[in-house]
């Protein structure tokens, strides 16, 4: 290289390896280096083929691996109050049929959520926004669903948005409009009618959501519903994905996968065909575990299944005040390995390179390579599987957003 | 108060509500305030009651709520290397036959402890300590039993105190010698006699152990066996606990409640024999959920006849690197909720005074009363049941060691 000008970047990090998550795979990299220019990766190798070079800050990591920044594809983070009472008194005894009677249930969610100012929405998603952080998260998709009608949902979305201003983590916001029925309304197809009529298209025109989901379930929307309100969000250029197939097989999964859904999310009901559909739309499975683990739930999804039609897993929080309080992405990896025997290997593009495909992010985002994002974390671990194996605890070393260190405090000022 | 002179303090902390766990329940003192000296408490109660004071310190913990500090009651937290290894082996479709043919499973744990230096081992075991730590712990129990020799065994303890030395939190130490057999033995018999003539024995001499604990159980020891190596901790002054009834039903929790068992351990398979006999001679049952998570177990240990038996029930991670690579007690908490149907009213106190008595420490630990000692934690949470409903999460605004507040960085020169 000596006849070349040196190579001259933004920052440099060694002392790591890397498991780049290229191809789904660990596709490991020993004693590696990263180059970064602009938050891009720009070269990324082993240290003892680096060319010549000049840099503005070179770090050296002393040790661990380094892994794509987690991506967690799947998040009900902003709401209002929280749950734990209702935890509380479940554990006492109480049924849900008097927890609903009291108001309980996601109708509470909906009522403290719509009460709330944007400011406290915003502090209490920030808390949780950081546990998630701590523990390696880099991007974060955020639903709305708790607002239920125009104001209150892009209240959320809103919040949303704040929240990838003040933080460094990227967010992608999804209208989950169609997450329930909201009190004033009584009759499901007026509700579907007034999302396609009114919510879905200012909040296109507004720019608010990069997705839209709804819930497709017995106790939510049927099938069709979903259709209809599906075609809005295409006729309206917003990509979609789905809850389905949770607690019972409506068909929601098939029929998403017609709108060449990125995703469909829980699945724990599907079967080979909706399996075979999804392989043709190129939808991502978003596996939940604890919400599975939460809620006691019995019935597995079908990794085999996915495994054979090479489906492409991800694992997410779910992180919900309900069925999944769940602030820690890595121990949804853990779970996802021993509750549905997922290998260490998967569950880590779960929660990188098949998340970003989960968010129609996978060009920019998910793995290592020239020309992607500089998110990564290093980890204090022998071995990248150490991700899933522990049960909590503080693994990460260090924190890079778009080429830049993370030190933790409050970050404001980004975008 | 105006005859008296002022109360004289070394810290006073206000500012939030307290669970003090008093006689194991919440036992509320609401808008509360704790004076301490020596590291001791000395008043707690209403700020509104608080008496005439002079203090050094004084720390208003601007919302959120106090409990006692956490305390792990078992945990395996010193050894060398990890299984991540082979837990990704596992889920890659090798066989438990392969794995110990490999020489894997307990045996790898053994020889990598044997090997390993002390310092190695200071430095591994710092590493999962502060994660503890960083969730809330004040208290760790930490057992040997990777060594299985004498040198090997006083090694692990000698971690084990040195830990207590680096860290603020105390520590208390458990000799596990009876865990499993050295390959050098082939004769269970002879291994216990050895242990009773040479290893507990010393253990004892050099003050190395505040109890002493083994495995009961078809691939460890018998209920003989583990009585014979009771009888000779009795003689040296030392209690006993036990790992009981987790695979199958030896009588081992009856045998060990004779000999007025701290505790007995797992106890998946006890029965309401076994439970009388806890209850009559004052043994903690301590659950591991951790552990049955992971070993995906499906026999849960009998909670409804603990409570009619008023058995106290504790709860701990079982921290080690084969059935429970947990990391977060406050995880436990969740996972006995949601495993085992306890409130987390009996999550909280499974894992502050009933773990303290599960280590022969109620009398100073585990409750914030007069005359405790002041480790206590505030929590970002507006109850107390949110510490068992969250799954992982940063919720931690203070910790306090024996009245002072500690930052998280490397303590060094305590005691
Ligand atoms: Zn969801
Ligand atoms: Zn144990």
């Amino acid at each position: 290289m000596t006849n070349d000008t040196p190579m001259k970047l933004d920052s440099l990090w060694r002392g790591a390896h890397i498991a780049t998550m290229k191809d789904g795979l660990y596709s490991v990299i020993e004693n590696a280096a990263i180059g970064v220019i602009g938050g891009r990766i720009v070269w990324i190798g082993e240290v003892q083929d680096l060319p010549d070079y000049e840099t503005q800050s070179e770090h050296d990591l002393d040790g661990g691996w380094i892994t794509p920044g987690l991506i967690d594809c799947h998040t009900h983070l902003v709401f209002g109050g929280n749950r734990a009472g209702e935890f509380e008194q479940r554990l006492n005894g109480v049924s849900y049929q008097d927890i609903a009677k009291q108001g309980g249930g996601i109708a509470s969610s909906v009522k403290a959520t719509r009460y709330a100012r944007e400011a406290e929405l915003i502090a209490s998603a920030s808390r949780r926004l950081q546990s998630l952080m701590a523990d390696g998260v880099t991007t974060v998709e955020i639903k709305s669903g708790y607002g239920l009608s125009l104001d209150s949902e892009l209240k959320m979305l809103s919040v949303a948005t704040e929240l990838g201003k003040l933080f460094p983590v990227t967010v992608k916001r999804t209208c989950l409009a169609a997450h329930a029925m909201p009190l004033e309304f009584d009759d499901k197809d007026a509700y579907i009618e007034y999302l396609c009529n009114t919510v879905l298209p200012k909040v296109a025109e507004l720019g608010m959501a990069d997705a839209v989901d709804a819930f497709c379930e017995g106790i939510a929307f049927s099938t069709e519903q979903v259709a209809r309100y599906f075609k809005t969000a295409e006729s309206l250029g917003l990509p979609v994905k789905i809850h389905a197939e949770q607690l019972s097989s409506l068909g929601g999964t098939r029929m998403a996968s017609s709108f060449k859904a990125l995703s469909a999310d829980h699945i724990e009901f599907i079967e080979e065909s909706d399996v075979q559909a999804m392989a043709v739309s190129g939808t991502v499975a978003v596996l939940l575990p604890g919400a599975f683990f939460t809620l006691k739930e019995t019935q597995r999804p079908p990794i085999a299944l996915l495994r054979q039609y090479g489906v492409p897993m991800a694992i997410a929080t779910d992180a919900n005040p309900g069925t999944s309080p769940a602030l820690s992405l890595r121990l949804m990896m853990n779970m996802a390995c021993t509750l549905f025997a997922l290998t260490p290997e998967e569950a880590l593009a779960g929660a990188t390179i098949h998340a970003a495909k989960a968010l129609g992010m996978a060009d920019t985002h998910g793995s290592l390579e020239v020309g992607k994002v500089a998110d990564f974390v290093c980890w204090d671990v022998e071995s990248p599987g150490e991700l899933s194996y522990w049960l909590g605890g503080d693994l990460v070393k260090a924190r890079v957003y778009e080429g830049r260190k993370y030190e933790g405090h409050m970050y404001k000022g980004k975008k």
